[in-house]
This record gives structure tokens, C-alpha cells and sequence, in this order.
């Protein structure tokens, strides 16, 4: 099976947007087994259209076609569609209907033009797209069947997931569904959490349980996939795999499937009325600005204290650090969380202090994580090595986890994989 | 002229990364004057590599491609580049002692796997790569001219730009050099700039100025590009066409080329000495986090208190702002800038107050800055509507510009494109 991927559009072309869309179709399709085979990224032009639209017809199986959906002149995908498909346009007043409706409820009446986006190449089978004006629709195209799909990223996804993957599935025979599952770890490298989890593919003898990675520092997100004839086989097949991967990663995993670490905190903070005040130094902030932008982080996140250095940051609080070099010690951060906490009203102060030393790209980085809430104080301290972006990521991604570790009642020190050295 | 660019890698074919590498060669070209026709994505295979490149070489004139020149059995660029080109593969030992010397410098011995990267197709020429160890090569395939660049983002821009760009400006007989300027601005549409610089590309009579456009939320990069025979008759035509944009644009111009609006912030405190503190709520700290990566801001900015709620924020402070909708008041904001500039004994207070009404995707958020100085307070209020995000952004910008602004002598306040109505 052989899939291809067209996106057009001359804001893609020229590089002034960068093309996210694609990662998106090639990851999702790779989730569910299908991997793309090439990529094309063509412009508003009628010829290069036709030509990249005639030489995939020739190549590939499937084709799946981004953008050029929409009511204005330069988009032209359902009208070069046809042209490679050698047939007419045709008005599918369904779906002008559904246009006129969607225009309706927002109170507007539907412009002229729009009318455009309902033409689709004669014997083309639509693909719902139920949350905008741009239809999707399927054709065939030289041997393959081609899949055009809207630009705007949210109408992609849903058309992705709901029409073309299980279209693309059916048509290659494959049974029944793919169920994904995911974790999201810290701490791990890929090639540790590989090797953590040697022969787990195989408790699922039929060979139909897949297992894949991807790193995006300081995370790393480990997938699973299932086929199955249908959900709840694919769901009792996971199960025990699931079961066992939380086992033996243990205290390292974050969150799954959707969630995320910063969701996870506040959902834990928030579902037990607690509150949170933190204090950092040189990450400019990153740690509240992880948090402040989530719903109903207004109730829990009440305040965030920022200073380029350690003992700027005491300062702030009337506290002394001593020098600079002196500051960063397990004893200032706790003091740091509690000044943080009790001038804030919180139920849990966090603080995070970072020492930098080297040379760039090699610097060292000193971590000092400080925890204070009512029950008592706790510190967690390590080292980072990297450029200054990768050191700060890492200590802002160790200062969350350790306040989850901590109201998870889990240990705050475990030794992970981008340590310097046991800490 | 016919471009093509060919990024490789499996990395980027299966969407693991997003291929920002694509927009910043196709963006490079389109300053020159070089529009990219095309783009394809191949992954880590012989024969998909073979086959893009024997097309590409068939259709165009140029072709840039990109990744795949590592030491690793994964990186096939100059192996497939020769059987393409229907030559064999010599070793450049001038290569190897360069990587020689580059491993010596950082203490250590060449890996035996990295000679593989002096091995270029026979007749290639080398483009060299002064801060990497992979070597770039032009060769001909097909009819086409082809250019090999390493995927490591910093190794491309200095490749593209100094080795690439010229030799295709070259090849097209283009008159000698193309010169870029660029000009950021906060407030003003594209369309409204494109308006109110009618007229500029007239100025320079024989056709050589062309003018260009990136918008990115919150700003707008303005471009000029003028062709001359060399560089300083380039920097002739150019000199008073830049005093009229200046002119037109006015105080909206926030910074120049490769400046940036919080450099240019930095820059102006750093070098009289002055010293920053900063409040914000609803920002999660952003402010502060856009200026705080920056080299010598632990000078200057001296600390950042971040709130959800501006009655919190004024807690902070042991300032009472009654009600959080009595809260978002110029006199609130102006006494939080000196609250915030008196605790961290800094010459400058900064602060921003942002209050969302509506509902989602119609939000509408009332902003209000404030600014403190030993001469004296100010402050800007005005709306800023849309999504969250995009009301947090604007906010932080309109936060800094005003912050420029009263450090360059300008008005605070003058009616930009992206308010509600009339501040």
C-alpha cells in the first residue's frame, strides 16, 4: 500500500506558515499503521496542481490532498480534481443547504461564493466535515483514490480521523479498528524506555499490538496500537499490555492519552481545594506560564514570583541567601517554597532555582526543586547538562513533576536518564 | 527558473518533526527573488530517494536538498546523489582533515563512521560548511543543478546563505547582489502598511525594489529587496527609500533586520543603566518570559510577579483594587508599576492588566498598562478582541511597546489596527 500526501497552498509553498498539518497527517496516519511514502507541497497554480495530481494518480494507492477548499478564487482543488479525473463539476445542493444552515446559525446569510465549495467533480463521494463550510470530498484519480481535505487544522483532524482512516483501512482489508493508546513520560530516554519494555509486543500473540515512540524533550510519549474486529476486543487485548507498562514505568509516567503533566497538577491541586504559589529563578517564568493559560488555573495558581538569580529571588521574599554561589542549596529553596506559600494564602509552595556553569553548548545546570506545604518541606536536587534552552525545559519539567511525585504521595527523587549524575 | 527543494530524513516524512527547515529555505529564496515551484518530502529509502531526485532532476533548474549527509548507514543523500547523477564516489581528503581538525578542537578523535561524509559523487563541488562536520555538494542531476545541505537548522542558514543563494543568482545571470531590509511593527495591519506605503517601489525607477510582507501575529515583518551590482550601490537605492518607510511608518516600527522588540528593549535600559520590575496577570508571566532568555537580562530585569486576577496581583503588592471588575483601572495599573519597581529597588515599573468578558472565539479583553518611573506614572487602556491566546499576545506586545515607547520620548497611545474601538 502505498500512501502520498499534497498540500497546497502558496502560504505553505513560500514558507510562510510552516507546514504543522502535514506532521499531523503522517503521525496520525502512522498511528494507525499506514505510513506515508512521500510528501508534496505544491502552490495555488493551476499546472503544478495537475501535474503533482497526475504523477501521485500514477504512483500511490491513496492520496491525501490539504487545502484549496475554500469559497475564493485561488483555491482550486475541486476544479483541478476534476480535470485530472477527466469529468465535469457537478452542484451538490446538500451540501449548500448544510452551508446555508451552518451561515444561519451564526446569524449571517451565506455569500454567493460559497456556493463554489459544494461543486465537487461528478461521482465524487463527499466527506462530511461538520464543523465548517469546506466539504471534503473522494474521487479517483489515474489508480488511486484521493482524499481532499480542508486547511483550517481542526476540520482536518476530525475529516482525518472520522472519514479517510477508515477508508483507507477498509480499502486495504485490514479488520475491524486500530486503538491507540499513549503515555507520557519524564525522566527516560527512548532507547531505556525500549529496552524497559522488552517482550510486550509479544502478549499479544496474534501479533497485532504494536509499540512506538516519540521523543519530544523533556518528554517522551510511548504508543501503543492495537487492531482489532472491533473496540472492545482491541480494549480487552490492552488491557493487560496497559497494566503492564504502567508496572514497570512506575512512578515515571505523567499522564495518558490526552492529558498532560500541567493538566494533571491542577486537576489534583483543584479536586481537593488546594492552592499553589511559585517562585522561580532563570526559567523567566516558565513554570507559571505552564499553568496560568489552563481553565480554572484562576483558582489554584494565585501567584508566580520571578528573578533572574537566586538571590533576587530571595530578596523578593525578605529573605538572604548569602552570595550568589551560596543560594542554591536545598535549604533556600524550601525556605523560598514557604515564603512563597504563606505570602500567597496557598495551600503548597513551589520553587525552583537553577545555577548555571560552563560554556555553552556545554553548560552544567544545578536544579534545586523546593516543596512547602502545611505537612512539611522536602527538596529534590540534581544536575542538567546542554545548551541553555534544553537545561531550562528540563527544570521546569522536573519542578512539575516533582509537585505531582509530592501529591501523589510518590518519592520526589528516582534517578532519571538526563541527570549528570546521581543527584 | 525552476526551484525545487527536497527535504529527506524519516524523521520528517513521518511527521515526528515539523519541517520548519522547508519554510525557512523557501522564505530565503522568496527574499532573493526566488520562488520555490515546488516541495517533496522522501524519507531514508534508496529507492524514493533515487526517484525524487531523477524527477526533479528532469523538471527544474535548481534543486536544494536537504538532510541525509550524517555519518550514519540512515544518511544516503551522497550515495543516491551519485548513482542519480550516474557517477561513482571519491573521497575529498581536504574534508577529512577538516573534520580532523574539528573533532581535535573539541578534544576528541574522529569517529572512523564520519570519513563516509567526505565522500562526495565524482566532479561534485564542495559547499563549505564552517560549523559542521557535514559537507555540502553541488552537482549536476539531470538538467538540473542540485545542492546538498546537512538537516542541523543552524548548518543550513549558513550554507543557504553564503554558499547557495549566490551561486543560483549567479546562474540566472541576476545582476550582481540582492539586498534585504526588513522592518518590524506592532499595530498595523498588512493590508493598512501595504496601503500607506503606495508608491515606495516607484522610487527606485528601474524596476529593482520590490516590497514583500510577513504577518505574524502580533507583528508584521515589512520587506524590502533591491537588486544592484554590488552591495553598496544596493545600500544607495535602498538609503532613501528606508527614510520613507521610517517616515510612514513612524513610531510603530518596534525594531530593524535581526533586532527584536525585547532586544531593543534590553538594549535601551542596559545601556543607561536603568533596571526593570514587572507585574502582569492573565499573561502567565509572559512579559517577563520574553525578556528573561536574553543575554544581560539579569541586569535589567529584576524581578516578575504573575497573578491569574488583578486583585490577586495587587495582594501581591498590599494593594487593595476592591472588586477584580473595579480592578482594571489606569490608577491600579500605574500604583502596581511603582508598588513593583519601590519592592525591587529597580528605575522602571511595568505592569499589565488584562480582563476577558464575552465568550469564546468573541472574547473581548480590556487591557490596561501601567508605567512607573522616578519622572513619573502613565498608563494605555484599550481592547484587544478574538480568541485567548490571541488577546494574551497582543497584550504582552501592546505591554512592551508601551514600555518602548516611554522609553523613546513617543506617545503611549496611538490608534492601532487590531482595537476594539478608540481607546
Amino acid at each position: 500500500m502505498d500512501i502520498e500526501v499534497i498540500c497546497t497552498g502558496d502560504e505553505v509553498l513560500t514558507g510562510k506558515i510552516v507546514n504543522s498539518n502535514y506532521s499531523y497527517i503522517a503521525q496520525k496516519l502512522e498511528d494507525y499503521g499506514l505510513p506515508v511514502r512521500r510528501g508534496a507541497t505544491v502552490g495555488d497554480d493551476r499546472e503544478e496542481l495537475l501535474r503533482a495530481f497526475r504523477e501521485a494518480g500514477q504512483r500511490a494507492d491513496h492520496v491525501i490532498v490539504n487545502g484549496g477548499l475554500g469559497p475564493t478564487v485561488d483555491d482550486l482543488s475541486q476544479e483541478i480534481a476534476a480535470q485530472a479525473a477527466g469529468v465535469g463539476l457537478e452542484l451538490h445542493p446538500d451540501w449548500v443547504e448544510r452551508m446555508e444552515a451552518f451561515f444561519r446559525q451564526r446569524g449571517r446569510t451565506m455569500p454567493g461564493n460559497n456556493k463554489k465549495q459544494a461543486m465537487l467533480p461528478v461521482g465524487a463521494e463527499v466527506l462530511d466535515n461538520p464543523i465548517g463550510t469546506a466539504c471534503g470530498f473522494a474521487v479517483a484519480i489515474g489508480k488511486a483514490r484521493f482524499y481532499f481535505t480542508p486547511g483550517v487544522p481542526r476540520e482536518l483532524f476530525r475529516m482525518l480521523e472520522e472519514q479517510i482512516v477508515p477508508r483507507i483501512l477498509k480499502a486495504e482489508g485490514a479488520p475491524g479498528v486500530i486503538v491507540l493508546k499513549r503515555f507520557h513520560s519524564f525522566g527516560l530516554g527512548e532507547s531505556h524506555v525500549d529496552q524497559m519494555l522488552t517482550g510486550l509486543e509479544g502478549m499479544v500473540p496474534d501479533g497485532s499490538l504494536k509499540l512506538g515512540f516519540r521523543a519530544h524533550y523533556p518528554q517522551l510519549e510511548t504508543k501503543l496500537t492495537v487492531r482489532a474486529a472491533d473496540e472492545s476486543e482491541a480494549r480487552r487485548k490492552l488491557a493487560p499490555v496497559e497494566a503492564e507498562v504502567r508496572k514497570r514505568m512506575g512512578n515515571f509516567i505523567l499522564a495518558e492519552d490526552d492529558d498532560t503533566l500541567e493538566g494533571v497538577l491542577l486537576g489534583l491541586l483543584r479536586s481537593t481545594g488546594r492552592t499553589l504559589a511559585v517562585a522561580e529563578n532563570f526559567t523567566g517564568g516558565q513554570l507559571a506560564a505552564r499553568l496560568a493559560p489552563l481553565p480554572g488555573s484562576d483558582q489554584v495558581l494565585l501567584r508566580g514570583t520571578v528573578a533572574r538569580t537566586a538571590t533576587g529571588l530571595l530578596r523578593a521574599f525578605g529573605l538572604d541567601g548569602g552570595s550568589e554561589a551560596e543560594a542554591h542549596t536545598p535549604e533556600s529553596a524550601q525556605a523560598l517554597a514557604r515564603a512563597a506559600r504563606l505570602q500567597a494564602g496557598a495551600t503548597h509552595g513551589l520553587s525552583l532555582l537553577c545555577n548555571l556553569s560552563g560554556e555553552d553548548p556545554a553548560l552544567s545546570g544545578l536544579i534545586v526543586v523546593g516543596l512547602d506545604a502545611e505537612q512539611g518541606a522536602s527538596a529534590r536536587t540534581t544536575k542538567l547538562a546542554g545548551h541553555r534552552d534544553w537545561i531550562r525545559l528540563g527544570a521546569v519539567e522536573l519542578g512539575m513533576d516533582c509537585l505531582r511525585r509530592h501529591l501523589k504521595g510518590m518519592p520526589l527523587h528516582e534517578r532519571n536518564d538526563f541527570e549528570r549524575r546521581p543527584g
